[in-house]
């Protein structure tokens, strides 16, 4: 089983008290990981948050006696992180760990890249011009197709067809190709990597009721009845369109595997009310598995020691997972 | 404390066996009801169903005697229903029954009315022009204002601003005074019947994560900011724009006693995922009290005996509530 690879994330975030706490969880069961980061930050981090967690710094990507010490492959940081207060002369070393993340996975040594939150707004001072992690990850890995994004709790699965956009736009844009392309991805992304033989996916209206035979709105008729007619044609086990507020149920949720939803929050309001702490992002149709925690840097609380690791151990453990299943 | 008066609903749908299951569920502990209904049909299906309901026909609005038998107000039915098979021939019926229990809380005997569910487009082919069962009632009491739709479960309450029109007509209407409307209308039932002298009302945002600073919509800035604005100068408590993915969280959710949502689904979504069998629709902004289950006439399983009557149960208790608050 191979190490994954932990980034830094903005310094000035809760990326290293939720890295520290992950190895506290994590050290006797794994999966086993390599931070990506600055092995001084990280221990006076520890020193400051009482948090007994040794550092090794490791020349070579290997996590070797990961029960004893976190590893650490060094990422030096520019200017020292205060909490809550990002700084764009760290943005080359943020930016530096995901690169090295990625050419670790891509070269086979890492299982999988897990990244800790960024802030994009700091990185954009310094020059960084992705619209975020997936799109960077995209570039950097050479992938070709749709890039999807995946939120897994042990609850629920879903994918939002739109994600970063205002609900207005989400709506002017969705299509019938969005909406194919992303059952797609997501389909064969659960054969390859859930384990899912014939994956069921439930596919979400748009509209109250799903349009209620077109009296709230016709996009179930014109939009995404013409989806799944594509995607039963390719075999795949769709169902929908169904009434965006009854399928969440704990009854409806037994129906199927994962449901694609049409805008974010259709997808984002069912997944964190249900299961806020154990949400996690797994980004579909890259080259290498990927996995984040479904939170921010959350500035107002770093540094604090208060921040909840929850949701970045379910990562580190879902991407165990998946590149298990990869291998 | 008065007795409730239940309408029939469609006889056609699950609101009769619904209304034998709710007395069996209630008659001990109450609150009492008189259902407005066809005693015949109730009979008919109480022994088709197995069910040990006694039926005592009353001639006045009168619950004496609810532990012993189900005291029916007796609207007689123009044809016998056939599960499944709405028939326009019945449409008067309905329509009466609801008249009546409105008449009897109007008159000050019911203490509430609480309604089962209709098929509006039956009641259109017989000349019913509502476009549902809050307008009519709002006409029948001369109600002037907004009605609002409250969702309520023990865990949740939400209150849409918009309600039913596709996602797309919803943002198109929704309006800094449809806002502001919904919210105070809210606050004065929360204080008068709900008893909560100092309402919190959290307002959600429209786009993924409010709008983020204008990046993903600038309807919180244009549209809501100024709502929150207004209704703070009530000297109401409220607060948002709220992203809406994190604002039903159970955290979350112990900061306001309810959420003013943007649309429909952001409303229905998370109460329905949380709560699906004790949700309870109240109408408020009428003069009276009214409240209703939280589904349809469920034609595909009405007359097996397997509808779940856990919503009308719900909303037969929470109108019981209200009622003695307003008493």
């Amino acid at each position: 089983m191979k190490p994954l690879a932990l980034t830094m994330g903005d310094p000035a975030g809760i990326g290293g008290e939720l890295t520290l706490r992950a190895w506290l969880a994590l050290r006797q069961t794994g999966p086993t990981f390599v931070a990506l980061d600055d092995p001084d930050r990280l221990r006076a981090l520890a020193t400051r948050l009482g948090l007994d967690v040794p550092v090794r710094v490791v020349d070579a990507f290997d996590a070797t006696g990961f029960a004893d010490a976190l590893p650490v492959l060094a990422v030096p940081l520019a200017a020292p992180p205060v909490p809550g207060k990002p700084d764009p002369a760290n943005a080359t070393a943020i930016v530096g760990a995901i690169e090295r993340a990625t050419r670790l996975a891509l070269d086979g040594l890492a299982g999988a890249v897990v990244t800790n939150p960024i802030n994009k707004a700091a990185l954009y001072q310094a020059g960084f011009s992705y619209p975020g992690h997936t799109e960077f990850l995209a570039a950097l890995t050479g992938a070709t197709g749709q890039q999807i994004m995946m939120l897994a709790s042990p609850l629920l699965r879903v994918v939002p067809v739109t994600v970063h956009a205002s609900l207005r736009d989400s709506i002017a844009m969705l299509s019938t190709e969005m909406i194919v392309a992303a059952a797609r991805t997501t389909a064969a992304a659960l054969r390859r990597d859930f384990g899912l033989a014939a994956p069921r996916l439930a596919v979400a209206g748009l509209n109250p009721h799903a349009g209620e035979q077109g009296a709230l709105g016709t996009d179930e008729q014109t939009l995404i009845a013409p989806a799944l007619d594509r995607l039963r044609a390719d075999g795949l086990d769709v169902s929908g369109p169904w009434p965006p507020d009854t399928m969440f149920t704990r009854t409806a949720r037994t129906r199927y595997d994962v449901a694609i939803c049409m805008y974010h929050d259709q997808a984002l309001i069912p997944l964190k009310t249900l299961d806020m702490d154990n949400g996690v992002n797994v980004t579909l149709g890259l080259p290498i598995v990927r996995t984040s925690p479904d939170h921010g840097t959350a500035y107002d609380i770093a540094g604090r020691g208060i921040a909840d690791p929850c949701s970045l151990i379910a990562a580190l453990r879902l991407a165990g997972e998946l590149a298990a299943r990869r291998r």
